[in-house]
């Protein structure tokens, strides 16, 4: 698929910044093989999921080491270009568009577990590793890494973007899951941050101060992650509701009430039956909620009752129990697979997704106003929500080459991260800025902390060269 | 008690900066009867709960809103004096020392809860009000706030120190439960962190980063906190053990399996019979574990069989239970009273007061070798532990006129800390920096990461007016 020119008032302009051709030969001449100016190879670097495009970078490395990743970027900052680092190409916000030009630094073959401690539920990797590649590793272990935003991302990029997904509302994000950081800075110097002790009040939070900060702080060489027991016992089931609103209202109560779920997804009708297309299955065509229960057995069936009276109070039908690992599998696989199965049912399309996250008690508010909106906007879209966090996810689905259609889906977009700012939420629940929120984060918190994270950035990378254009303008 | 003077090389030098005679002049003008220069006011507001002295500060400035805040820091920016704020004052590694000269911000009239969502389970308070006020004023919610650090804090100090206390081992620390900050920065201006979102990825973590500053980048006006429901089931529990190793190799397995435990205290024999004679008890007086156990009734049971069980492998006798609130409160009140029982078990003594935390499986190693090493200095001491973070604190008790025994406890303080550093631990788990662990962090965490702390300091307080001396030297 072409990737489509950026358009629309609604995003920045992208100015290049010159790359002295010293600096590539110095490039060549370190890294040799690892370095490819390949057109294919800088295309497949320049882009994301996002909507959004720009020209490719001039040149990737693959980095091996902390030493690869410091020697490219001390190059860099010799020279004063922008270095964009890169895991697994899977953010959605365009945080890996080499839009001032530069250098992309692939660290997806930096994927190895370099301890794991499952004495103190601790785990040490490379950045290039994957969740899915992570957990593979550890299977036998009776331990998982349990963030899992949907694409089997890197967990480097899970870091910069702060990333959670479907089992957040249990286990917290990345900003509760990473303890220490091996970090190289845009001066090339490597430090380290946090330790494996599992809370600490020794000076600043740089580990979360580097977590979400979307690769424009530093390239986290190394990453120290928190595990937990595999849970003694996992039940999932799925629940069909009369409406959004109900599903929503019993998703609310069952947070307010303090029921630990592990995971409790939103899937609209539209989702529903895309899902059914693209992976074959013959979900119920109605508003559905996709849960999963951890705990001791007891503990499982308890949580599971609760639940089950309160969804019976707003009207949702008799739970639907995925009691094997491969149909709980399967379930969320398709849960997974819902913005692929969206993407493929209008051929050609680009997806805008928005991700704004709200305060539990206004979800039905924020969700139920932007349902009717965008059923009158006519774009084809679909609607998943992580909902017991408040976060939700409507993908708008556009054709690239109409910029009336990309205009109509941002206006939604607009008038959704408003309304979530309005009720104390956030444009952001988990993809991060990149280069397609910066006026939301503004908007949602205002001149002055964006003016704080400016003046950090300068202090921390006085030449720029750490994926500038994101976030904020500099 | 009168303040020993600092001494010995351990601590840094104390350089005074001016204070300009118009600066305290356009103060009392602004703040009139909120501003005291009475010497006893300023030194009350010149010292913590820890061992180090320094001259008080030149006026303290008793704000009541945010305008106040902000005038004051505008004021002190524009003269370039430094600003300390002030909660509860029970601080204990000199973080609320004019160890630079300045002014004492006292928030502790702005104590008020600007908003209850227990909804959303969140409340906005603002910084001087103390946890047990918060707790004691939504007590009929059916909600609380759990960190509990022991001294009745202020919530904008434990902000600060990024605090923790008895059931962080559940519920996490300050750093997990501040979701939102007003904050006026060393300009004098209002910005805005977060929102009351669960979660987000918007931009740079500045809620993070201000929780643990230490009052050195900007002053909270607005704490926006997470609140829990009450637990349905609470029960506690002592067990007394043959030896401190014994206890603690049941709190490493009780956390190793995931029990998701409230409470797990260790309390040393020291600490056993200091408690009993201070608080007029008969506890057994051997090495033991305090616990207390929180969800429904069944999970409740299921809890404490488990630890039980674990208990009973390394020698433990049988639980002796609390089941009345009042029950309870006695034995964690006794619990939170080791300190000052034990500085009453030496009249006149200070207290020099570790806080290592390790990754629990190094819980062991590290602390029985300090036992050893307290144990063989003939300094009276005493050990309590939040063991299941890996979290304990020993209690030296020294003489201050003696200069032999600051030196010999100190001593045991480094070899400890060089111990927790060596098992990937960290020299404070939640009393923070201050004047008194500089030179610890720079060990902990290198040169790199605390110059990385000191480029952001310099970025957001280029005056360094804001609480200066603390953290690290500029």
């Amino acid at each position: 698929m072409n990737a489509p020119a950026a358009s629309g008032s609604l995003l920045p302009e992208f100015a290049q910044r010159p790359i002295p051709p010293e600096f590539l030969q110095a490039l060549s001449q370190r890294f040799g093989a690892q370095c490819s100016t390949a057109m294919a190879v800088r295309e497949q670097h320049g882009r994301d999921e996002g909507s959004i495009a720009a020209p490719p970078p001039s040149a990737v490395v693959f980095a091996e080491s902390t030493r690869d990743v410091q020697d490219a970027i001390a190059l860099a900052s010799q020279y004063a270009v922008p270095v964009i680092p890169y895991g697994a190409g899977s953010s959605l916000e365009g945080h890996l568009l080499a839009v001032q030009g530069g250098i992309s630094l692939d660290v997806s073959r930096m994927n190895r577990i370099l301890s794991v401690n499952t004495e103190d539920l601790t785990v040490t990797v490379q950045p290039g590793i994957t969740r899915k590649q992570l957990n593979e590793a550890i299977k036998d272990t009776g331990f998982f890494f349990p963030i899992d935003p949907g694409a089997d991302a890197s967990i480097g990029g899970m870091t910069a973007t702060r990333a959670s997904g479907t089992n957040a509302v249990r286990y917290g994000t990345m900003r509760e899951n990473v303890l220490a950081l091996e970090l190289v800075t845009a001066s090339g110097d490597v430090i380290r941050t946090g330790t494996r002790a599992k809370k600490s009040s020794a000076g600043y939070d740089l580990t979360r101060l580097i977590v979400g900060s979307e690769g424009t702080l530093g390239v986290a060489t190394e990453i120290t992650l928190k595990l937990y027991p595999l849970p003694e016992a996992v039940s999932a089931a799925i629940c069909s509701f009369p409406s959004i609103e109900a599903a929503v209202r019993t998703v609310i109560q069952t947070i307010q009430i303090g029921v630990p779920i592990a995971r409790v997804e939103l899937i609209d009708v539209n989702s529903v039956r895309m899902v059914n297309t693209y992976s074959k299955l013959e979900l119920r065509e109605e508003p559905m909620l996709l849960m999963e229960f951890h705990g001791s057995p007891t503990g499982v069936k308890e949580q599971a009752e609760m639940v089950q009276d309160i969804a019976g109070e707003f009207g949702g039908n008799a739970f639907e129990w995925a009691e094997r690992p491969e149909d709980r599998t399967r379930l969320f696989t398709a849960r997974h697979n819902a913005y692929f199965a969206a993407v493929a049912s209008r051929p050609g399309c680009r997806c805008i997704t928005t991700d704004a996250c709200v305060p539990i008690s206004r979800l039905a508010d924020a969700l139920l106003d932007s349902v009717r909106e965008a059923d009158e906007s006519a774009i084809p879209y679909f609607l998943v929500g992580h909902v017991g966090d408040g976060n939700f996810h409507f993908g708008y689905l556009i054709d690239p080459e109409s910029s009336d259609e990309r205009e109509r889906a941002e206006r939604l977009n607009h008038q959704l991260v408003e309304r979530a700012i309005g009720v104390g939420g956030t444009c952001t629940g988990e993809h991060g800025v990149g280069i397609h929120k910066m006026q939301f984060l503004r908007d949602e918190t205002g001149d002055g902390a964006v003016e704080m994270m400016r003046a950090i950035k300068r202090a921390l990378d006085p030449k720029n060269i750490l994926n500038p254009g994101k976030i904020f303008a500099l």
